[in-house]
Order: structure tokens, then C-alpha cells, then sequence
């Protein structure tokens, strides 16, 4: 059984939503699960010394045209959060307590709060709007509400997140295909060259 | 006859160098020329508060391994040069005296200059090399040197980047088709399908 694909992402990350819609069936296509990585941003801005695209000058401006283009192109939903960026500790930490639970609803969860956030616009910052999203994603409310104050969970992020960038992540979307990384949806392409046929 | 399309770049832009051996052919297939754009790329750092990718933390480790691999991805011969990065107003400035005495020499110049730096290792930031390169191009020699030097081209040269950032360019490559605004290699997919049918 092959290794599964590593996607390391953050629910604050437009382009980490447009390419969580696409991870999934990319990496079925060729056998490959997909291990749901949470990471959270603002460590990598810190490491990296960089910040929310769109807060670069002339950079920022771009980011906001090219972000709905974008998810046209791909035949995605996509709407720009009245609330951005927001902190994403809670959903963050919800995606570890399922990964416990139960892996196999992390793809399901990891899509309803990204669609609540980028399509419904909900603040999934906030606790309690996360549990009821993962909830309505099929998520004991109680057992996601409570693992957003689990200080094993707390520490599993700390964790997780230090991981990602001790291997290189400094941005989602980041996809590790067996040890080879790539940076960005705009690397998918490549992704598919490299499970149809191995390194290039 | 439709409008060209504009290509802005950087000599010193790796990735830069990649979208100019494809936006010919991509450009020609729907009928466009190229309008061959040079631009300093510190310029436009110091406007969105950016610096060159091989600098970041991570992103920059990242950025030598993704090169080579987009590199043969692509199918375009590419070696990092032992100089980099550099400052380019030597060959921007034959580029835009090539394209007031013969616009159709473009292409060909940009190419050569592009190639003796990310294939052939020869330090185009120096002017006699510059001139060599376009004299090997088929441009005049002694015309492409005393460009370096010509302060009407210099002017030309700093209205060239003024006008760039004005549009919103924040980096090299960056293309307009019409007046859309597409960054990067990564956006060429888009282009083709913007000059296929229009806006999507």
C-alpha cells in the first residue's frame, strides 16, 4: 500500500480551500489516501518573516482578483470572508481529535469547514460555530466542542505545527508526496506527474 | 487585429526565464504577439516589501529545489547560475533599444540573453557580455553596447519600471492579457484559457 499524500493546510488559506477540494481525487486517482495535516499559518509567516498575501502592496490587490478567477478555473465555490484572516486553532484542533477518532472523517470535516468559512461565510474562529459545522458534518458536537479545550489536543497542535515547519513547510496549501514537497494548488500538475510515474 | 500580449520580466527571474521559452508559442497559438516588457525586479521588491525568493527562510530551500524540478517539468534546460541574483539594467536596456530599432528582433534577444545566464552560467549583468550575447542574437554589437549607456535609454528604461508598478506588477513573470493581470508561470494554464474564449 502506498504511503498516503501528506496535505498540510489552514482553514485561513483561500488557496489551501481551493486546493483541499481538489487533494482528494487527485490522490485516489492513483491509490493514495490523503493525511490531513492542520497547520497554522501565522507560525510560518513568523519563521518564513513573511504575511498574509493579501496585505502585501500591489501583491494584496492581485491576490483579490486572482483568488475568485482562480476558483473559477477550477469549478470551485468560492466567496472572500467578511471576517479575514481569522485565527484557526479551533477547527484546527477539531481535525486532531477526528484524526483520533476516526481518520476516515477528516476529508468530510475538513470540507465542511472550509465551505462554511469560504462559502457561508461563517466564522469558524469561533468555538462554537465550529462544533456545530462539524457536527453537520457527522462530528459528536460535544466530543469536537470539547477537544477545541483539550490541553492533549492544545499540545498535539504545538506539535504538529513545529513538525510541519521542521520538514520545510513555510505555506499552505503544502503537499508531500512520499518525502518529495511541493508548495501551492498551482503544483498540482506536477503532483499528478509525480504519482503517475514516480520523480521526474 | 487582436492586442499583443505583454510579458513583463526580469533577467535575474529564474522563473521569469521558464515563462519566457513558453508565452511565445502559447501567445502565437491564439494569434497574439509578445510585447516584450523588461522590468527591475528589486524595484518592485522594495514597492511590496518582498525580497528575492533564495533569500527566504524555507521558502528559499524550497524555491532551488522546485526550480530545477519546474525546470525539467516544463521541458526547458535550466542551471542555476553561480552569480545570483544580479542587477539587470545592462541587458533591460538593449531589450528596449531592440525594440525601438527592430521589435521583431525581441523574442530572439530575450531568449539568448535569458539562456547565456540560466543555461550558459555568463554573467549578463556586465555590459560587454551583455553585448556579446545580442551580437550572438544577431544584433549589432557596437548599437546593443552604447545602449547600456545612453541615458535616453536609461530614462526609457526607468518609465518602463514606473509604468509596470502603476499596473500593479509586483513581480516577474506577470502578463496582461488585454487588461488582465495574470503572475507567474503558474497562471499560464489560465492564459490559455483567457485567449481561448475571453473571461472565465
Amino acid at each position: 500500500m502506498p504511503k498516503p499524500v501528506q496535505f498540510h493546510f489552514d482553514f485561513s488559506s483561500p488557496y489551501g480551500y481551493l486546493a483541499a477540494q481538489k487533494i482528494e481525487p487527485l490522490a485516489a486517482k492513483y491509490g493514495r489516501a490523503v493525511d490531513w495535516r492542520p497547520m497554522l499559518l501565522g507560525v510560518a509567516f513568523k519563521v518564513a518573516g513573511t504575511q498574509p498575501l493579501t496585505s502585501i502592496p500591489l501583491k494584496g490587490e492581485y491576490t483579490r482578483r486572482d483568488l475568485p478567477r482562480s476558483a473559477r478555473f477550477h469549478g470551485v465555490e468560492f466567496r472572500m470572508p467578511s471576517k479575514f484572516p481569522i485565527p484557526t486553532q479551533a477547527p484546527a484542533r477539531i481535525v486532531l481529535w477526528q484524526r483520533e477518532v476516526d481518520p476516515g472523517g477528516c476529508a468530510g470535516l475538513v470540507s465542511a469547514l472550509y465551505r462554511a468559512y469560504f462559502v457561508d461565510d461563517r466564522d469558524i474562529s469561533d468555538p462554537d460555530i465550529a462544533a456545530d459545522v462539524a457536527a453537520q458534518a457527522g462530528a459528536s458536537r460535544e466530543g469536537a466542542r470539547a477537544a477545541i479545550d483539550d490541553p492533549a489536543i492544545k499540545d498535539a497542535l504545538k506539535r504538529e505545527v513545529d513538525g510541519a515547519i521542521a520538514k520545510g513547510v513555510f505555506g499552505p496549501p503544502f503537499v508531500f508526496v512520499d518525502d518529495e514537497p511541493f508548495w501551492g494548488l498551482d503544483r498540482f500538475d506536477q503532483i499528478g506527474r509525480w504519482l503517475a510515474g514516480g520523480a521526474f
